[in-house]
């Protein structure tokens, strides 16, 4: 049966590697380690002329690969999107566009708004930590110990998709960050990945640049709390 | 067999998302989160004319459908309760009573009890936060991100039940609060939900308002307890 | 074939909430709630005129009933026990001898040990908070919420055996306490319980004690940590 | 088929024990309890002649027993190392060839990173704490409750191959010492262990120390946030 007749076989595959599987066992083990909770956050896929992503409003520790949304790419105009879709898509696209990107996460981290409020300025600066895990712009080389990892933050909206421009502004301001922050609400992190079959190569990066990013917001949010300097100049 | 003749026949089920059998599931998932410990808290989801309890005294990662009670909606008087059942069986008619809530969820939640201990007057309140999870009254519209969350907390009492009359002035005077704190002792946060066949939806709604509600709990007290502002005038 | 051919026959049963089978299912829950760490802490378990008990050096997480230790209760003169043996032994005994325990649970818990250091005196003192499910020197009426829960905490010395008479003389001095913290070290908590064929009964009751005390030195630490009293005078 | 005509003969293996199949249960497990994200950290176990090695660039959780290195051991000259093995290798070598050691771990946790920024000396030192579960140089006799733990704090450089030098004179420095921290970066422990076929022994040992140096680390940072002395002079 072709695709006319049967869309879902776009979603339904034996492999465990392929996004519409390997979105749902992600986001359980996303639950299962606290970093999201409820329906909060979204993950995107871009496997060649197709991008799957988790929607909204379905628990993440409950999602089947029949919820997995695909979507064309490029996006035909005007934008088939329908009301069920996940909130995130237009700054998802904003990671395809801006950064030829594979994948695209988004949390509410509690770390990464921490890290949002004990930096009230525009960028999360943080150096001399495990940053190697992080990449220049999300796709270029490793930064190294020495670097000063830099991330814009910009300000939030109620309406998750109005973040599009400001998101995009942020991206071409800092071309080197690998992610941008939202003040008092989360975090976008993407990879440059493959965007072809090697989908499981590019979404591994992406879960490993939130990982390292994760893990310096704890610790730079430890370090302000306690009183020590974030960025030394050495 | 009839029920009549088998008062079983109420908690046995195959369905996965039968009320008797969903109850246990989700207690142990909480335990596993370190949400509820030992015996403490309580949940109970309504069908129609039935409402399921989980019991008191029984650990939560142990629970079995054989435990769970089930009383006749709405009450008969005088009230048919015995002494093994749930303490919160009285607060949770509240919820029934004056929100027409589908289900209900009681715990101790640290970050709770924190709150109520760094919020000393009368209301926990936040702005500015991720706050699209909870829904006006429990039952409502979505809150927006510029709307100030506000939830009325009760001082506690000796005996769980004692709490009805001040917790239900409470919802009367706050009638837009998806949840009541009690001070020094937990939180209780329910959902309109559809008291339909549609059980599944309604306690979903529910656990996705706690899980909100405990977030905004928890990332309230760290700006507290960092010296920060947690409600903005814009 | 008897005892006497075959003394595993003490350990080997199908009945899960046998001891030798109930201790190790119940060290690795502990160790992956994170609340013993390799081969820190002890449990023991007295059915009639046995006690079970869980090795040292062994790690909590890979523990087999073949490794449970059984030793007659009560003990003959002079002790039989062997180097192998828990170091615990001997106040797992104070449980046994001075409180009629069912079963006593020992850890190295942060929260136990942060308490102690945070509560330089003789005594952990709390109030006005969800102690209801503490019993009265353990094995009495649970505690009420305007109760203060009060716990003596003994210096520690470097060998655990030599623990012995100072925790002995704290539970003579403080006969209304559930356990007995030890200084920069951690605490020991027991039940009464029935010390016959319900050991789970027995063992749930100390298992819940332990939860319930816990939740109290760390919600204790939190509040000292933010200059709130934990004992109120109303 | 002998060694020479099939290389995976070496990592494959029915025992469990078998350290191709041990390092990544053990992967996954640390994954499990937030000890390792992402590709950070390392294992190492020596079996007589043959050196098992965790690599880089894989993800803890996802580990398998064909991703693991095999080296012989001593290391002929010139090493043969490749692109592809782990970083810490040269500095698990420190740990082989200086300590005589059975295994080493190498984890960015948190709380030995606080604790070599909250002690900016070039040691961090802890008396009167649960530290009988470290062994003097990792392989001499237990340390005793009125012992104080002395750990070198060293300088990081941005390639980890170079700290090669710095921990092996720190190493020889502090004899006594069962791991050396990294300033900004993380920990190395190991164990003296038997490096022969009871492999598991050595294994487990190492485990057991880097959990009680965690412990201690823990503990340690949070005596020093709440502005505790962390070393006694009784």
């Amino acid at each position: 049966m072709s695709l006319e007749e049967n869309p879902d076989s776009l979603i339904l595959s034996d492999d465990p590697l392929h996004p519409a599987n390997l979105i749902p066992e992600l986001c359980r083990n996303f639950y299962q380690l606290g970093w999201v909770t409820g329906t909060g956050g979204g993950i995107t896929i871009r496997l060649g002329d197709k991008v799957f992503i988790a929607p909204s409003g379905v628990q993440k520790e409950r999602m089947l690969p029949k919820h997995i949304f695909v979507l064309p790419f490029p996006q035909p105009e005007p934008s088939p999107h329908t009301d069920r879709e996940s909130q995130c898509t237009p700054l998802f696209w904003n990671a395809f566009d801006l950064r030829d990107a594979g994948s695209c996460i988004h949390t509410h981290s509690q770390n990464a708004v921490m890290a949002t409020l004990l930096w009230p300025g525009s960028t999360f600066t943080i150096s001399h930590q495990m940053i190697k895990g992080v990449r220049v712009g999300g796709t270029g080389r490793a930064l190294s110990y020495l670097d000063t990892l830099e991330l814009p933050i910009i300000e939030n909206t109620p309406n998750e998709e109005d973040l599009k421009d400001s998101m995009g502004e942020a991206m071409k301001r800092y071309p080197d960050a690998a992610g941008i922050l939202v003040r008092r609400h989360g975090v976008y992190v993407w990879d440059g990945g493959l965007h072809s079959t090697f989908v499981f190569v590019a979404w591994i990066c992406t879960h490993l640049i939130f990982q390292c990013l994760d893990y310096l917001f704890e610790i730079g949010v430890k370090m302000k709390l306690a009183g020590l300097e974030t960025v030394l100049t050495t």
